[in-house]
């Protein structure tokens, strides 16, 4: 589906690393819908994953940065308008990273270093991104700015351990620099709460199929798919939605609002443990 | 803007009355989008608004219902499916009214028939609607029904009385009807959460403009206007939003998440009062 | 436990029918913390139920009340104020009947006539009482009201139907009129949203021992008790809390904040469908 | 007032420094219920600041201790047990500091490092407090752990700044250890989201009086005091509310849920400026 949403404008997208990620399908979408696009990604990520592919097909400059690293989202932003042609319409933030799940510490038992690294590489990057680019100048009117997020920002889940924390973080940012941007520029800031999606960063957490089980079952339409993330995330960068700002909306097939559906007593009555 | 985002769709518009309305705006900018659609009110609105303007316009049936008769709805759906030549991909319900508004009965002292009156016009209609939908199998699979409401629904607003109520009522509903018509037909039902608009239904609010300035000053964005609203609903019309459901959507210029901008401190401190 | 922390308040409670009802627990607890008590229901419930023999153990009077009656309502405030010798501190309403429920009646399937009977008994008993009260200035100077209510108001839950939306618009009173009666009078109205409990009222509710297991297995602190319920209610009543007002306050062992537990994840890993 | 609501039982009571702090109001209103108490605060606080006063009228150790320091937590829930002769039954968490704040840095201006100061002052310092307890084994079961936050954690309040998002993260910690310590202790963790009130904490925010004047004209029981904090607090440490855990209260006089009151329009309505 493609419907020139984003014809003639001019995008940021963090975060792409295989077909699997979100940010590969919502680059791709962009893309279709028009948009010239700049990925970024860190180094190493750029050097494992599948990045040159995905910019082949979308004609795509790379610009590396480590999201934290406030010279290298300088240099970013700036490379990015040149290779662009003019100053950005929308930036996706799909960046997340704990250390203490790879390394299996328990949410009561975190390591501060990873944990500093995790809220560091998670959220504070996104504050950074919009700071940097509120002192360049770097966002057209009327743009728009998407990070990912997940639920478990707002209730706990055992396994999503400190990233948990991160996303919280992540929203808060969203909501207070999305005030200040707005009043200034009218620069929207918004985040997707995005259904469990296999990707290399969900699978990194223990227990991710049962995670994502439950969620298809409780979820009245299932769980939403990278592909269908994209359709929507173009709708929040294109000019549709130019009054949106400072919300974090659920593309979750109904997950969030939902507490017992039919379908999940359905499953719970026909085990044997209930 | 347009980009034939509801092409071959069939929509059904209810509550459109004169240029000002919410869903006149809808209305016009679902026909601009590629689809075919019919438009709905009472007998009453319809001898005093203007909808015969507008279906010319856009080449729609109206067919006349009062949304609290389950007849009529029921005629509206078979008709509108027979007008349309198959089954409805969406539906706007905006739909609201108030005697003890009009009356100027203030919430502590309500008039219980008009209170009921309230809810069954602006929230309980929208049960009835989807049940004869939902029995009569009228919506097509993954098609998108949205309902209109307000911040009051969360938050109490002095003036708008019982409407209050009835929003979260209207809100309750989206929430249970949407997990049943979900699992069944993936049917998506919403509400957005609109800025205060300046029609005809607003404007019997009083204190209405102090209302509508304030929140302007608050919403870092501004309030939304009707025609921005029309942009955002037919993207949850259309297929870009199939995993959203069960969702209310703050429209809204930011308000909701804003606690005290700094538009709004230096508007206060510059006053006397402060 | 008991700290005398109602000494010399005057109660209204509504609602208890037996030992398990909550209003019971609550009515006993408030007794033991010193406050006086009129206890009501209406003339079939107290034909039914045991209401006397707790009436007599907490030296209380019974005054019957249809709920949704006016003039029950005002008999009832009248003769409480001279049963108890002064203005009500404080009120419980924990009232609640469906018909959809009982007679089976699915979501998708209501009778329009017990709908509207749902919400007249369930919450708008809860506005009439209040509008009775204020127009009598029947409650005390930083009195306390509480309304009891569910989870359901905020998620769809299957079985409990169109209760959700009673509770979301009992919700929604409570921060109508705790505005008002906040400002005028000091008064203060909030719901507590307690874990599902098993008396008369939940176990009407069709596939409740799955609720309640299901619930007890995600709450971290397991299900609330009635028992339980009553001692935080007694806090609400109490003058500890006079400027907790227009709140809905979880009274659910974590379940409401909770997404997946470990607990919980266990439960689902060790049966035969996951 | 007082109820002997905490006798015997025995607390840690962190951030008072005078008689104006939440901590102090709060320390004073537990020890009057029974309760015997330690305090701690950082070295350099308790130089400048009153609290041997304090810890004389309640006759109650002083611990020092760095609420970022692992080590310092470790002494203190250590030494804290051997002066109370036992397992802590209670937490209070009041500490937090923005140097972006002090040194007039705004939000879209960041100093980095102040702002990972704030973050683990005000917030990760919870976690360490909360993983080091566990870790000892230090509460005793059903013990209750309560942090002192603000509504910015979901609101954008210009002049709050980085302190904002420090309490999202706090209240997020809260929601993920409560989970934990619940499952394996049933230790309640809570935060209370308190009204502004005019401490040295709060007077160092600019354009505190705008804020603290504006949010006592929109809550309909005017701004919550500190001793109503403290008496309100010690509920929450009793065993009233043993099943409340993961929660966010607002203990603000009605103002999280009031939109706009009667009270407030009549305000900005007597203004010259609507």
């Amino acid at each position: 589906m493609t419907h020139n949403l984003l014809e003639g404008k001019r995008g940021i997208i963090f975060g792409a690393i295989n077909e699997q990620s979100l940010a590969w399908a919502i680059a791709k979408q962009a893309h279709e819908e028009g948009a010239k696009i700049v990925l970024t990604n860190t180094p190493i990520a750029l050097r494992f994953g599948k990045l040159q592919d995905l910019a082949k097909t979308l004609d795509a400059e790379i610009i590396p940065a480590d999201a934290t690293n406030e010279d290298d989202l300088k240099n970013l932003l700036v490379k990015a308008q040149e290779s662009l042609g003019g100053k950005i319409d929308f930036i996706l933030h799909a960046v997340a990273m704990s250390s203490n799940i790879r390394k299996k510490r328990e949410y009561n038992n975190l390591n501060y270093t990873f944990y500093q690294q995790t809220l560091e590489t998670s959220a504070i990057s996104f504050h950074k991104l919009l700071q940097i680019a509120f002192e360049l100048d770097a966002i057209a009117e009327y743009g728009s700015v998407v990070a990912l997020t997940y639920i478990a920002a707002q209730r706990a889940y055992a396994r999503y351990n400190d990233m948990s924390d991160a996303k919280a973080l992540l929203e808060s940012i969203t909501r207070n620099f999305g005030m200040i941007y707005g009043e200034k520029k009218h620069v929207r800031i918004n985040t997707i709460s995005q259904s469990p999606t296999i990707t290399t960063a969900g699978s990194g957490i223990d227990g991710f199929s049962t995670f994502f089980k439950i969620s298809d079952y409780i979820s009245p339409l299932g769980n939403a798919s990278a592909q269908e993330c994209a359709e929507f995330c173009v709708t929040l960068f294109s000019d549709y939605t130019r009054k949106i700002t400072m919300q974090n909306i659920y593309h979750d097939g109904g997950f969030s609002t939902t507490g017992m559906s039919n379908k999940y007593i359905d499953f719970l009555e026909n085990t044997n443990k209930i």
